[in-house]
């Protein structure tokens, strides 16, 4: 594909975007956001044919070209939250009452509540009560400029359940125009039935599970919630061992509420992402900024959890490791399905800039998926594009509640 | 209006809503929610004709009813969102970006930019364009659930642009199906013509001010940012003064960010509300118990602006005095349209219950606004009606993201 027009010969294109301004958040462009004012960007076969100033604009062919006006307003890479725990049955909510009643965790974990109660939920759910769920939410990040969503695995901790949600998570990806990718968390909690015998479980996770979840292609990634009140160091190390087997890239849940140098783990793997993180050290930033690994940040669960350690922003700069947003959806630490409340929380709770969250939306959120054809818009790249009725990019982060999304291509289809 | 039915009379009713779980609200049913499960709901002319168990619904002519039933799912008071500043022009998104950036308030003021920047936009706008702007506001209030709407003016700051704003929030109550209360804030910062003169500018609020917007019928209450920054508490006391003359209730934007006795000099007008109130102390608290005043608690800018202060919730329960919830939604300091993530807010930074959430976007909002048709789902009260996709109340304030609002019933009508 080339953006160089010969002489007598037309672009053809199968959609031109007219009068837009781009926020690329191509780090070549040296302007805010990479943006590009007064700008046309071309669609050809669902990728970027070309895109740039309108008054630089190659030739085309004006009859066959359909051509839309932005009318002055911005276009951003469709917004990618990667980290999700969308599919899932059961509502946390009494729970979450109780709690502001003062029953205490230890009371309500007694009583078969806690993680225990969406396992069991989500044990109980059939493929078609579980896509049902997961579809309304799908749907309200979709609603916000959402194209890719990462779905985990991790409430059915048996082989049958966990199948069943990735199942579900891939049958999600094919019915609806977001792009799903699936990450196989069986070690995200140890299984009632297994309780004082977590290596056997870990056994089965590297083993059984595993081969099942290879067998199906029901997997894109592996992930393990790697903290004192999940898997240890050691525990974690095993299915990052048995992923890599199987040619699957890692991710972990590290350092969320202690240090257990899970995002090291991650980097010595060349895995995708430390997730959470809050409680990193210098030790594990210059080990995911050598290895490449993306820092995603989710301050969902920072917010509902009344986190007051924050997670280590002005280092993570220093070193330039990535930085990703995500909701963290899941029913008992963040159920805010919303990625645009993630980018006010991301300035408002971390100081980030509204650039940094929404560079940690799309390109960031990208790499922290391993995908390299989205998250910036440049030629060539998937035309997953979302177009905003604002005046500025900073009003994604800055506002909530004011639906600002005008329409949202993907792979070049309006939906 | 009875619900006693005599023999051979049936009740005629506008609609029947049956198979509902309805939380009414109503402190007179001993149960949490003041909740009937199992129940019906009849409307008779915009109002609630009967309500209660459906085991005991009246006899009623079942022909000429049109029933609908709420398979089994929730029933609430129309959400009501009783402090709100949403009629403004302009946008401080890159005002938020350069302070997340390191530009120092100072600086910002110096640009022009804070207030400043809205009350410039405002003046500049005329009807149309705040109309346009309101409406989508209001629209994402109404989308969640929310009937009754409370409006300030305080962009304008002079005679002419307080009247426009008035003018346009009386519009939309005109043109929209939320109904909308207007409330008179002159006297919400000092504009940039009158520096140094506030005495003055207390003066014409008082004055040329309210007269014209009491000839107008434009407000329902008169409100003042009672602060170090914003007008004295012996200032605050000349603008109640003038809105009692002319009848009109007043309420106080009070104890925000110190203790200016804003509160107690609320109580001492018999006023509707003091709002905010994290700096108020006990004195403050048993004046406002004493005098029926009502706590508007707003978390929206308690988070924005990373206050640590908490009002005082303790002793506003001690004293059973009223808390209602709202928005405050405005572009400086709560730039947050969204009541159902106040309710989560209320309950995650405030430690309220969801029940005491929902009591305060409901009947202790409408006590705030001073209206006694609403708030409440009882016999006679205004057939605002929520009808959500809930197996509980608590996940209207656990949750945010997907809508779960099925219908919306305002004075009985669905739209
Ligand atoms: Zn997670
Ligand atoms: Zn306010």
């Amino acid at each position: 594909m080339t953006n160089v027009t010969a002489n007598n010969h037309c672009n053809e294109w199968d959609l031109l975007i007219t009068d837009a301004n781009i926020a690329t958040m191509d780090s070549n462009i040296d302007a805010p956001y990479g943006a590009i004012e007064h700008a046309a960007l071309a669609i050809k076969d669902g990728h970027i044919a070309w895109l740039g100033k309108q008054t630089e604009l190659p030739s085309f062919d004006a009859l066959a070209t359909p051509i839309i006006s932005a009318k002055g307003q911005w276009l951003t890479p469709g917004l990618i939250d990667c980290h999700t725990h969308l599919v899932f049955a059961g509502s946390r909510a009494e729970e979450f009452e109780q709690r502001l009643q003062g029953v205490s965790y230890e009371q309500i974990a007694a009583q078969g509540g806690g993680i225990a109660s969406t396992v069991t939920a989500t044990r109980a759910a059939d493929h078609e009560t579980l896509f049902v769920l997961a579809k309304d939410r799908l749907n309200a990040l979709y609603s916000e400029g959402v194209t890719t969503v990462e779905i985990k695995s991790g409430y059915g901790l048996d082989c049958e359940n966990e199948v069943k949600i990735l199942e579900v998570a891939r049958l999600l990806g094919e019915n609806h125009p977001v792009d799903v990718k699936t990450t196989f968390l069986g070690a995200h909690a140890l299984p009632p039935e297994y309780q004082g015998r977590s290596d056997e479980y870990i056994e089965l996770v590297c083993n059984d599970m595993l081969t099942q979840v290879v067998a199906g292609n029901l997997a894109d990634a592996v992930d393990v919630f790697c903290e004192n009140v999940g898997f240890s160091h050691a525990q974690t190390r095993r299915v990052f061992a048995a992923a890599t087997k199987h040619g699957l890239p890692v991710k972990c849940h590290a350092e969320q509420l202690s240090n257990q140098h899970g995002a090291e783990l991650v980097a010595e793997f060349k895995g995708l992402s430390a997730d959470h993180i809050e409680h990193l050290d210098e030790q594990g930033v210059k080990a995911m900024a050598a290895a490449g690994t993306v820092a995603v940040l989710l301050p969902g669960a920072f917010y509902f959890l009344r986190e007051t350690k924050q997670p280590p922003i002005a280092l993570l700069k220093q070193y330039k490791v990535p930085m990703a947003i995500s909701t963290d959806f899941n029913p008992g630490t963040s159920p805010l399905c919303s990625l645009q409340l993630m980018m006010n929380m991301g300035c408002t709770l971390f100081r980030l800039t509204p650039e940094e969250t929404l560079a940690g939306v799309t390109k960031n959120a990208a790499k922290a998926l391993g995908l390299s054809d989205r998250g910036v818009l440049k030629v060539g790249m998937r035309a997953d594009i979302a177009h905003w009725q604002i005046s500025h990019p900073a009003q994604l982060s800055y506002q909530l509640g004011v639906n600002k999304l005008l329409n949202l291509w993907v792979l070049g289809r309006l939906n």
